[in-house]
Formats: structure tokens, sequence, C-alpha cells
């Protein structure tokens, strides 16, 4: 069975390097007194696992079905409650493809095969929110 | 409602960057051809997701309890699935904390508040995973 490790060592304060696949991140509890953020914040990881993983599948998928692309942007974005502990209720993921419309079924059944087969990420965060998911196709030239 | 938004911008092959709270990092699919990974797996990110938010609780706690304190160093571990989608059905925390035997209780009860109360990533991650926890006390001299 594969097994993964990651771990996060205390800076000062609400500062912690994070130590991922031999590289290294900030993460920040909260932003200091002058308003800098010194790391990204642990639980918006969540919503970049999510639109990370189901990136790499869009980014391998795009090739191997010939869909030309100029661009893929991904946003995820979640809804919080406000009671402790704060978890998300929904998370919305938002497929911004550079291509045409003329490959729009491809781009469809792409994100369908990511978020129902591939996509480990969204496999378990749907479990705990709602997760939905809209395709926006801003190509206008060919690539 | 409180509302949080992540994004991902494709860079090359199986490379993006995560754009999350003003600062930037990268993800990667898989290592290169040359063995080289060029940014931290998505899926990982849960576990680092569970060590940082769990992390943030201990920092802002020890201090307000007391308990003096050299080092924080929070490690997490996942065991997947061999399946499509693969998921974690395991996850496992060791907080090790540089003070003595003798603030025991006292790091137990903040773990403990942490994983029940305040932790909102620990909170959605044990719905989809078996999570445990143990703690190290790995203090030597007065801090």
């Amino acid at each position: 069975m594969a097994h993964h490790d990651v771990r996060c060592t205390w800076d000062e304060g609400l500062v912690f390097t994070a130590h991922q696949d031999d590289r290294e991140f900030m993460l920040a509890g909260s932003a200091d007194e002058s308003g800098v953020r010194r790391g990204v914040s642990p639980k918006k990881l969540l919503l970049t696992a999510l639109a990370g993983c189901t990136a790499m599948d869009v980014a391998s998928l795009l090739p191997k079905m010939r869909v030309p692309f100029s661009h893929i942007h991904i946003s995820a974005s979640g809804e919080l409650t406000e009671e402790h502990p704060k978890v998300y209720l929904s998370m919305h993921v938002v497929y911004d493809i550079g291509t045409t419309e003329e490959y729009r079924s491809q781009v469809e059944s792409i994100v369908e095969k990511s978020v129902t087969k591939y996509c480990g990420v969204h496999a378990m965060l749907e479990k705990v929110a709602s997760v939905t998911h809209e395709i926006r196709l801003t190509g206008s030239v060919a690539v």
C-alpha cells in the first residue's frame, strides 16, 4: 500500500515551514500585525488540493484527447460554517480552459472522468461537502 | 458566511502554479524524466492541511497554557488505496513537542482540544479516513 509523509516545523508565532516532496513552503495561521500573511492558510490547502488534483487530470487528458488549448486555469472556492470547528459546507470548481466551443464535449468528458473516476481528492472531499463545478471555454483563436 | 478562493494556473506538462493567499507555490503531478519533481503533490496537500491546521492550534495554545517549548514538529502520514480514485484510508499525526514530561497533561489537553473542537481540517478528514495521533515529548532542557 502506498504511503505518503509530510511534516511541518514551527518557525515562530503562528508561522510554520511545510515540508512536502523535498520542497518547502510557508504556512501561517493569520496575517501579522502589519497585515502581512507570511504563509498560506492550512485550511485553504484543501481547496488547492482539489483544484490541483483535478487540474492534473485535465492537463494529462487534454493532449490525449487531442484538444488544443492555450491555458488551463482552475479555481476552487469554499463556503465555511460560522461555528467551530469551521468546515467547508460547499466547494465549487471552475474549469477555465483556453479552447473553443468546438471541443466542449471532449472537455466535459475529461472533467466528468476526473470527478467520477480519477481525482482522489474530489472523491474524498465530496464526502464532507457538496462539490459542484462549471466549465468555461475561453479560447478565441486556434492554438 | 466566510468564503475562500484559490486557483491553479497551468505552466507546462503536469506542472501548475498554485495561487493562495497572495502567495504562490508549485504543484506537480509526478517527477519529470530526470527524476526531479518540480512541485508538490496536490493529494499530499491534504496531509499538509491536516498537520498545518492542528499545528496552528498547538502553537497558539502552548503559550496560553504556559508550556515552555523549544520546537514543534508535526508530521502526518497517510495510507492510500490501490484502486482509482486513490484515496487515503487512514492518516496518522505525530506531535513532536520540545518540552518535558512534566507538561504532558497540558500537551495532551491541547491536542485533544484541537482534534475535537478547533481543527476544521481534522473535523473534515476524519469523515473520510481513520485519523489517529500520538504525542512525543522530546525536550531535554528547560527553555
